[in-house]
């Protein structure tokens, strides 16, 4: 497989479905039914999966199989939908609908949705717990980083500082906060956890958590001019809600056509920093350049 | 020490008060200010840290230090410290008041309380990640029987039954789930957590875990009687709610005589379980026999 025979297309299209597959498993329906219901309603949603690729990618970079990532990249998906849960409710965000269906608490009520979110948080833990064929050290490291990831130094710091930003004018570091924590922590740790459990070396490690940092970034950017640019439909949310919020966004500092630019930026430095992994980088070169290249 | 001179009242009180030193350490004051004021507002809000109580002793009685469970006796009442958040919410219970004191939400609002405990749980599994001088596969396997405690198969699945039983003529079978599930499986683990992380062996961990599946379930009981026999001022919260709400409660099914004499031989077959570990068990004798004693 070189640069030029990779078809990122077919290979993200096998990769969700074998992720959909043990999603499904990890969560199936049990006692109690609604709750189950409730969690799988949103976790199999659909999405892009970005967070459990990376971390499938960056384990087989690292040198490790699917199956030693498999169960982390699953907990990451269900972290993230936790918070995309949570952040849809009526005190949060009052999101009526998430990729093209009715939010979780409009099928299922506020109370549900709150307790789906928290049992996919918890259950994630336990899922990597359960991780064979990685040692107990190296699980418990990705455990650690990802409670890091998750908690008030990471996406729920960031969701806090973007609530008490609505409205108000702020300054360019605190939407980099935001966005760093917001969005950057569980994109980070979703490579880094895969660098970890595929047996990357420390240099390795910080290569490749400075990759995703940058690509996390630039996601963001993108995210932001997106919602400028496309349609409800295309997004398959409302779109232009950041401007109608007065949200501070990067486009609101630098415009939409320098904010591309910085993107591209980030995304040719994202892919520098993997050149010493050479012709294995292949991947997580693609999906760098997948991120800025989203038109819907 | 022996079972004659072991003043449980002292011992409960230094204990509270060095778990309570390590809970403000765990989590200080730090940017987004206003999230871990909203966190510390409700973990150091008193209460009888029952679970740290329970993780401590047990870990000491199967040979460990102090140090070794503080940790995981912190992460408990984190995550116990967030069911309470999380159920007090309008969408849930609904309460103005928790130990005396305003709810979370009464004071931080909503979206900051969901939030909070969000941060709570996901750092829970940090803490204990990061724990010292104990081998990663018994840390593991307490993160992993931790999420099994938290999530649907635990107290979130718990919370779900007895949301979905209210006001409705329920079978003892589910009330006994939703108390197994609702606060049976984190005392559970409290004792199960302090086992692992002192070495126990696995037939120490059944045995123990038995003892705490005994001790629980007779709490619960208890608990359900003082809400009918205790006043508003002696619980810190209203009194009489069950009734007043319909809920199904062991009192209900057997009266409340009958409910005390189960509480009372529950503790006794807890207490049983212990003897195996003789003059060691002490400390776990007097904290079953406090669980049915309580006035208030």
């Amino acid at each position: 497989m070189t640069a030029q025979t990779f078809d990122l297309m077919s290979y993200l299209q096998s990769r969700q479905a074998l992720i959909e597959e043990n999603l499904g498993r990890f969560v199936p329906v049990l006692y109690p039914v609604r709750l189950y219901e409730s969690m799988r309603y949103s976790l199999l949603a659909g999405g892009k999966r970005l967070r459990p690729v990376l971390c499938l990618a960056t384990c087989e970079l690292a040198g490790g199989t699917t199956d030693m990532a498999m169960p982390t990249a699953c907990a990451l998906e269900m972290i993230h939908t936790m918070s995309l849960i949570h952040d849809d409710l009526p005190s949060m965000d009052n999101d009526d609908y998430r990729r093209g269906l009715p939010t979780n608490h409009k099928i299922y009520g506020e109370a549900m949705a709150i307790l789906a979110g928290d049992a996919l948080l918890a259950y994630a833990f336990q899922v990597i717990a359960e991780t064979e064929a990685v040692s107990a050290q190296r699980v418990l490291e990705v455990v650690r980083r990802l409670g890091l990831a998750a908690s008030a130094t990471g996406l729920v710091g960031g969701q806090v500082v973007d609530i008490e930003s609505e409205g108000k004018q702020i300054a360019l570091e605190t939407l980099q906060y935001i966005h760093e924590h917001k969005t950057g922590a569980l994109l980070e740790i979703s490579v880094v956890s895969g660098a970890l459990l595929g047996g990357a070396s420390s240099a390795q490690v910080e290569l490749l958590s400075s990759y995703a940092h940058k690509v996390g970034l630039a996601f963001q950017i993108i995210d932001d001019v997106l919602d400028i640019t496309a349609t409800d439909e295309q997004l398959g949310k409302t779109a232009g809600k950041d401007l109608a919020q007065a949200k501070a966004t990067y486009p609101s500092f630098w415009g939409i056509e320098a904010s591309k630019a910085k993107a591209q930026q980030l995304i040719a430095e994202a892919k520098a920093t993997l050149k010493p992994f050479g012709e294995k980088a292949v991947i997580l070169e693609h999906l760098a350049d997948f991120i800025t290249q989203r038109h819907y």
